[in-house]
């Protein structure tokens, strides 16, 4: 039976992304070996790298000044990389808390300076986001989480600040449309859209590193990085290289424009069928809902073994809601086709007629 | 044609590994999923992290009290999560410079304390172990390097000492029986012998953990990663599983034991020959010949148009040497086949015959 994968990350990729990485791992560029078998400066892995590298700046349309990176740590190892290439010695930071992963950027910041949190929506399990908030104007940077994957929240509208501006992007980079050179420091953990977990992007001025007076740990920063082409170490090989098929595709496709659109016309096919079916409420507040997660409980908890019993003969799978959120959550990331959207709405609409 | 992958890492895995690790990109356990787009808490891939950490155990035959982890960030990231998690508030540590990477581990760790090198082979561009020095008695830990994979040494015998015992064993680990139990703390890049680039193992002493005073970035912190079973963040979902499936197939081929008397054999084989032809001479002193990377030179610089075609008629690469020793540079690891040595020792052979 095809499989609905609704998982929040690792998640979905494309099927030809899927196809083509196999067979690197069998036998890459027709070498005769391994894609994972080479050298990570043998010419054919290189390529890749450089590959990889171009096509982010060519599809978030990237002006000069900026770096592009693959490096290892996932999101996590950012919260702490952050602070240390931005945070002036005595410095100050103000975080918007949307989560409780930028709960955990906060706190590893606040190792290494004064963090402000400026705005917070934890008072309601995060469900919206924070708005009205006045930014100070002392700060090294200002730092917000673009989408809530727990939480299935989503910034519409970035901070404005003349500091530094921050992103951790890792549930919703590629999915939209954004003027990318507003913000100075872009980072995103790869699995969600863009290829497996195991490498983390980041894109950052160049102009803004060196200034913090910090000696820096030499994997923390982001300037051996850059000098090195993003191989200081050893890369993560095969995350890179699905990464790259990944932004190939998303290419193909017509890039961030065209993703938009089909990644519009899912959220608002399921996001309706939510709004108009009695047997489901959303989670999150209508204005901030997110293109990507999609949260939603039922009105009555009695349902859930009728439901559980629909979804899952459908061949849907990973929609099961964070347990600080409990309900629903479809991941809906690029590589979601819209059938199964249809199908998952499919199964909400069958709740409601096994129940009139 | 066949190809004979003597690459330094990256480098040649098992085919069976491979075989299987194309398969689980397509369809992971009949779950009609990629291993790459499910979740890593879900049973499947929680079961390839345990089934990794335990033979792990198993094939170093740990006793109870180490905690075994599988990271990001390679062994470069360990040079700094070292002191983090071993170096006192004030404290100090000895260091044996075997190479470019040992001395990279310094200068990271000279970031948090006091570093002391206590014996270094600089002098001959580490072309051998330095032995007879003094280990302070006043020191937090002594940190080595195992195998050096740049000029072909190994340590044959280890530093003898009250303190506790680091070892960087990212190049020979799983290669030869030794007793782990006398190591506190082992680190290893994965892309040697253990699977792909991406992941670090990681085998640490629990009762050693949580002693210093410092407060550590959570990332950076052991205790951070066991509590969490190795799963703090998102881990490296690919090179985790190829390195179970690598462990998995060492243990079938009857552990390390039986691996070591294959791995001695293949140097043998080829450390004999360079020293019966006269074409050829070793580059490191023959006591602290590595049995994974075997570096040599050609006598006659003129012999090199000729031999770099005899070995790539044969289908060889990757036995360039690294640019700081020059030559060449055969690594044969656990997954290299005998045979392979043997192409490469006709190949030797006969360029001799060409010039007789």
């Amino acid at each position: 039976m095809k499989k609905h994968n609704f998982s929040a990350g690792p998640c979905i990729l494309p099927q030809e992304v899927l196809k083509k990485s196999a067979e690197a791992v069998i036998d890459f560029n027709g070498l005769g070996l391994s894609l994972i078998e080479i050298s990570h400066r043998s010419k054919d892995f290189v390529d890749v790298m450089e590959k990889a590298r171009s096509l982010v700046k060519e599809l978030l349309n990237l002006p000069d000044g900026y770096s592009v990176l693959f490096l290892q740590g996932g999101a996590s190892l950012e919260f702490l990389m952050t602070p240390y290439n931005l945070l002036k010695e005595g410095g100050k930071a103000a975080y918007i808390d949307t989560g409780v992963w930028a709960a955990k950027a906060v706190k590893e910041a606040k190792l290494l300076g004064d963090i402000e949190v400026i705005a917070s929506s934890k008072d309601k399990v995060y469900n919206y986001i924070p708005k009205n908030y006045t930014i100070p104007t002392n700060v090294d940077y200002v730092h917000c989480t673009s989408n809530n994957t727990i939480y299935g929240t989503q910034i519409k509208e970035f901070p404005k600040t003349d500091s530094l501006l921050v992103c951790d992007m890792s549930s919703d980079i590629f999915s939209r449309v954004l003027d990318f050179s507003k913000f100075d420091l872009i980072y995103a953990g790869a699995q969600k859209n863009m290829g497996p977990a195991g490498t983390t992007l980041v894109v950052v001025k160049d102009e803004i590193l060196g200034k913090t007076g910090r000696t820096i740990p030499a994997m923390l920063d982001y300037q051996s990085h850059i000098k090195a082409d993003s191989m200081f170490n050893t890369p993560a090989v095969f995350p890179v290289y699905v990464s790259m098929l990944t932004l190939e595709w998303i290419k193909g496709l017509g890039g961030i424009q065209a993703i938009e659109k089909l990644n519009d016309a899912k959220a608002e096919l399921l996001y309706n069928e939510i709004d108009r079916n009695p047997h489901f409420k959303g989670f999150a507040k209508n204005e901030d809902r997110s293109l990507m997660n999609v949260t939603f409980n039922l009105t009555n908890e009695a349902d859930k073994e009728a439901f559980d019993k629909l979804w899952n003969a459908a061949g849907i799978s990973g929609i099961k809601g964070h347990r600080s959120v409990g309900g629903y959550r479809a991941s809906i990331y690029n590589a979601m086709p819209i059938e199964s959207v249809k199908i998952l709405v499919d199964a909400m609409q069958q709740l409601e007629k096994q129940f009139s």
